[in-house]
């Protein structure tokens, strides 16, 4: 595992977690942590249970005894560390999103199909699709039970930049994380509706935003943000980015991305509305989804709160018995089940990074609107949107 | 109309309202208020438009040209004008509870039972079975979507007792009120029991309480409470009531009538669970109701929040197009429209006296239990039961 | 009054309603209602208790007798009658939006300013504002509790027409309803937005989607809709309208206006983060205001949902005791009070024609920013800004 | 570990997970998991990563290597394996109820008190407590925030019964279970009332209920239940549980647990009134405290939903960033923590035998007074009561 921050936190309680309740093909084994320094990796190591820790990522991969590369650091090193892990023959999870600009993030899923060719397998990290209600959603979705689809709504609603004391940290520093609230919160909306609906996105108009300009420097990292100094700093990156999405047929959806919301903690909320029925969804409740049928009559129609914790759920068999709540680093454990499966049974994981991509362009389209007084712009082309199919199954 | 306070500004609107959505086989005159003082009759009639203010109920039951007799007075009152105006030849509807005592309430009934031979109507203004999400929850248990019933709860819950300074209002003197939480709120819930299960209590075991013994007297009265003084007097009723009911079939409810539950304004609930379904209500979101189908497939279940209304449902094609709220009087002109139709039509409206004397014993038998460390007492017999059958249809 | 739709009932019942809970300084008697024919327009007079019923509105604005008129009519009259009605002197209450058209609304502001330089008062009937919740929360912004403003979500939400088979009512017919949902919905959302940010929306960024283009003619009308035909014709109008707004300080606000939100019966819905604190309502749950305060101890902080029912809330001290909830219609028999008392008072009521102007200029960018491919496009300029505190004081 | 069902996934999650999130003083070794045969015990430590697996308790016990015993059997085997540990000098973790009858509890907790004199702790395991919304709920209730308690009401709802096909499992025969949804479920609610109000209950009047008195023998256990077969047995145990308590003080709660709660999974729910204010509590939203303030003005009141994830809440700063969910079995990993903690800085972990023993004469209370027509009976004696502020320190 490369990095070793909150996210790596989360991507070892999933590895530590998934053998002990699902039955996998392999049991993953938790060699190395890789840091910017072997010290803080070796503390890592040491409180995650991990057996070695280093500072060389790139010894890391030439490790004949390493199969499975986790990158869990900023985006401005997925796809070096990416590229290096998939040449040298090293199944690769990477970190949403998948990168900081779209030509890295090309050149990334490029690498991801050549080496699918000879079995080496990709994936992004965008574990919200194994939240069991959002599984479970996109059963229903491709079952048919919303009929076709008419619109899509998401947001991902935060706070924690709503005090302009919070500092600098690295999510705020356009060269560290590629954008701001769009690429961190955004890139995990924007793949769940293309998810959901099972199609992508063709085209944006959009708009971004930095509400606080200038910050304190970051002189005590804690959880996203920490304690700041006396010197200040620029915000290079967008605060919120609020988006209309297309479909190719047509379909529109709305986005926005915040870290102003105030009170709203967590909200990666969905809200999809078809000719049958509609789904609503909430990170911040994560074990209900909302389901409207609008094929009962019309007196008993109601959003229903359907508790996703039965055995016959998504996932939901490994766990309690009904009724009995999951929490936000089960996706972890889930995605460590699915890509180990995957390996081993040797199919390509999804999300692939071919999805991750078709992220990224929707990411980039969406900067590239926003500069241009929000005119629509092309994100995926019909070809992507047609092999999509692939992707879902 | 007798009376002229907080319920008789309800039943003024709902008589106002009720010809002017409702298509009414008569239409109802608004003759005469009556109070203590003919001056505060006066204002009220000249506030809600009345003709004519007098201080004699006797006066007013004499009266020709007067059709139908409203009481709205406290529970003291209510049965020497009833009996009387029954007698008259008036109908008569009168508020909830139908008396103080069980003795009265009985004779009442009798009073009643003997006026309909002569096609005399009456009628308790339990007008929460009004309330449209109320009203469909009864067809939805009525047609079986229920299943068979193996469970109610229900509550009556404010908190304007809360505050120790509240003072000594009429609903807080036995004289007057008969009780406290148990006959004002308490009531209400017993009746919506009754009337959704479509059974009768046959036996409780319950409890009451005073948590604040001694209050301000009052000096200017506003809302349910108004303005104390310096002066205490003695709470001579329960500010809680607390019971287990059990119909003759076996099935257990819970009650709880309380003025103390901090933060619950108005909150009528019941929660009613069957072998194929269950039902959730709170009158603090009115137009809602909660609907578990326990037939849907495992995974589709969960509580679906109905708004009731559409023009489906019990009185809302009289009303606005879907979505539309109502509010806490609407009942009133609901039970206006009732009443009246049952006079035209010549049937017995419902909740019938016989209902509301239904509910005095199960009052009655709380205060009996109560009083005898909480032992089961009986309230209604088979033979009611076995009534019960004629009243719902 | 002229017209007798949906809306003639709505504000029948205001002015019914508000003299018998208010202390109006005038009693307003409900004189004469006109329609396309005097037997329709004396049904609907019959039915509301009016006195009399006629069809030509030129005769009602002529009359002497006759102080205020109220437009109930479809938006393509609006303008006609407005201005006419003005010039003769008389007080005009006019539903929203003010008109089909941007030259329209500026020529009717422009006649109610001439109009109330002799002290004739004209205003809009966004009766959204004057829900108890809307115009608390107006005076939470106002006295500064949300700190300075970050952002705001607003969505307006119903989905009648989600059944391909709803017939083409007059509302979906471009020459009569001027647009579809931007006009309808959309424009409540922008008034309230505009009303508690107490600025004007300067810029827009939109899209508007037509998702069934054609529909069965109607045959039969019935609330908002009715029974269509075999023959089909085309909708002239938007179902869906999305934009993005730009206050003159850079907040930015996001709206949606569908009636294709499947299960969203009537969602009206405001979320407005600051600095100090945030809001949020839906008008599906009318009698609540979810309020946030961001100034409290970080482990007390959530969104509490404040039952805006107490004496102290606007409006509340008329009606019922705290928790008893006002419905849709409430608002109207508010609009009808502050109109009244406006009148009297010879003060400008609000929302002013210029009011409703501003609306109209949004409304107008939005669709020519959809015509331009979502570009931004200016709608109030800051002119308009500045006004505006002499509004909303 | 003895015993490896439901519970000893949960307790083995628990010692996993502890240590990589918490500093702990000393670390878990995951060392022997105990069972019925030690084949059925390996295929658990298999599978959980435990060393060793038996079919000897007393072993266990005897082996010098072992410091901890775990105890998650049935509640038929607890007090003879607690009693044992005990006295070989173990610190015992016991699952809860403590016991099937009260005679056992008071035993148990008599060798608990002489095994803390030579340093051997003793614990129950209620996790419900250590959810991260209920050490917040006990601080605020301690620190005086609701003032002083009015009532309680507390009720644990399943629905895993309603289905009469649902097989007679363990948890539905006396001799295992001790009782049904009593000891259970209604233990646990027993438990968290009596922490969070600081006070144990002094008398109850309660009544129990069996509503399917015959089922299928069990054929193949799965979660709770499982399949049954063609022959039938008897029910032994209650359904429901339904009783009202009475706290010295006078304080009255009412209590329900119940497996016929149709559509309710886990729904452990509990209010809390008092003079300053209100909070209530769903396990199935378990990241949510309600919190109502009443020294707020008037018309700020409102429940607030606290998301109880923020770094300032009991247990939250060692895991995610707010907003984070955690879930279920998070509660297991915070007792794992609490009882090292407890047994390395020496000091009595709660809830202590004790406060099992506590609970334990409330529930058998209860069954008393069922069995006597309801009537009040004692359950803890003022001396119970004036102990208790030493437990909760």
């Amino acid at each position: 595992m490369i990095g070793h921050g909150f996210m790596g936190a989360a991507h070892a309680q999933g590895w530590r977690v998934a053998p002990r309740f699902f039955n996998l093909p392999a049991f993953p084994v938790p060699q190395l942590i890789v840091g910017r320094s072997t010290e803080a990796a070796q503390g890592a190591a040491d409180k995650w249970g991990w057996h070695e820790a280093g500072d060389s990522w790139q010894e890391a991969i030439a490790r004949e005894d390493i199969d499975v590369i986790d990158i869990v650091t900023p985006g401005d090193m997925h796809a070096e560390i990416a590229t290096a892990a998939l040449e040298a023959g090293k199944h690769v999870l990477c970190e949403k999103p998948l990168a900081n600009s779209l030509e890295e993030a090309e050149a990334m899923a490029e690498s991801a199909r050549a080496a699918a060719l000879s079995g080496v397998r990709s994936m992004v990290g965008f574990t919200y699709r194994r939240v069991p209600a959002i599984a479970y959603a996109r059963e229903l979705i491709a079952t048919g039970r919303l009929g076709s689809i008419y619109q899509v709504r998401a947001s991902y609603l935060q706070d924690w930049l709503a005090d302009p004391q919070v500092p600098l940290a690295w999510r705020l520093q356009k060269n560290r994380a590629g954008s701001g609230a769009l690429g961190d919160i955004g890139a995990h909306a924007i793949d769940l509706v293309q998810y959901l609906v099972g199609a992508r996105i063709a085209a944006v108009s959009g708009t971004t935003q930095t509400i606080v300009k200038r910050r304190p420097l970051l002189e005590q990292p804690m959880g996203l943000g920490g304690m700041g100094g006396a010197e200040m700093g620029d915000v290079s990156v967008d605060d919120v980015a609020i988006f209309t999405a297309r479909f190719n047929d047509g379909i529109l959806a709305t986005f926005e991305a915040s870290r102003f919301a105030t009170g709203r903690k967590n909200a990666l909320r969905v809200e999809i509305s078809g000719s049958s029925g509609a789904l609503a969804f909430d990170l911040e409740d994560l074990n209900a989804l909302h389901f409207y049928d609008s094929t009962l009559p019309t007196t008993e129609q109601g959003f229903s709160r359907i508790l996703v914790t039965e055995p016959g759920h998504p996932y939901i068999s490994a766990w309690w018995p009904a009724g009995h709540m999951l929490g936000y680093e089960h996706g972890f454990a889930h995605q460590a089940r699915d890509f180990v499966e995957a390996i081993v049974n040797e199919v390509q994981p999804s999300p692939s990074f071919d999805e991750g991509l078709a992220v990224q362009r929707v990411l980039s389209a969406v900067e590239t609107s926003a500069d241009h007084q929000s005119v629509w712009t092309p994100a995926n082309d019909r070809d992507g949107h047609s092999k999509e199919g692939e992707d879902h199954q």
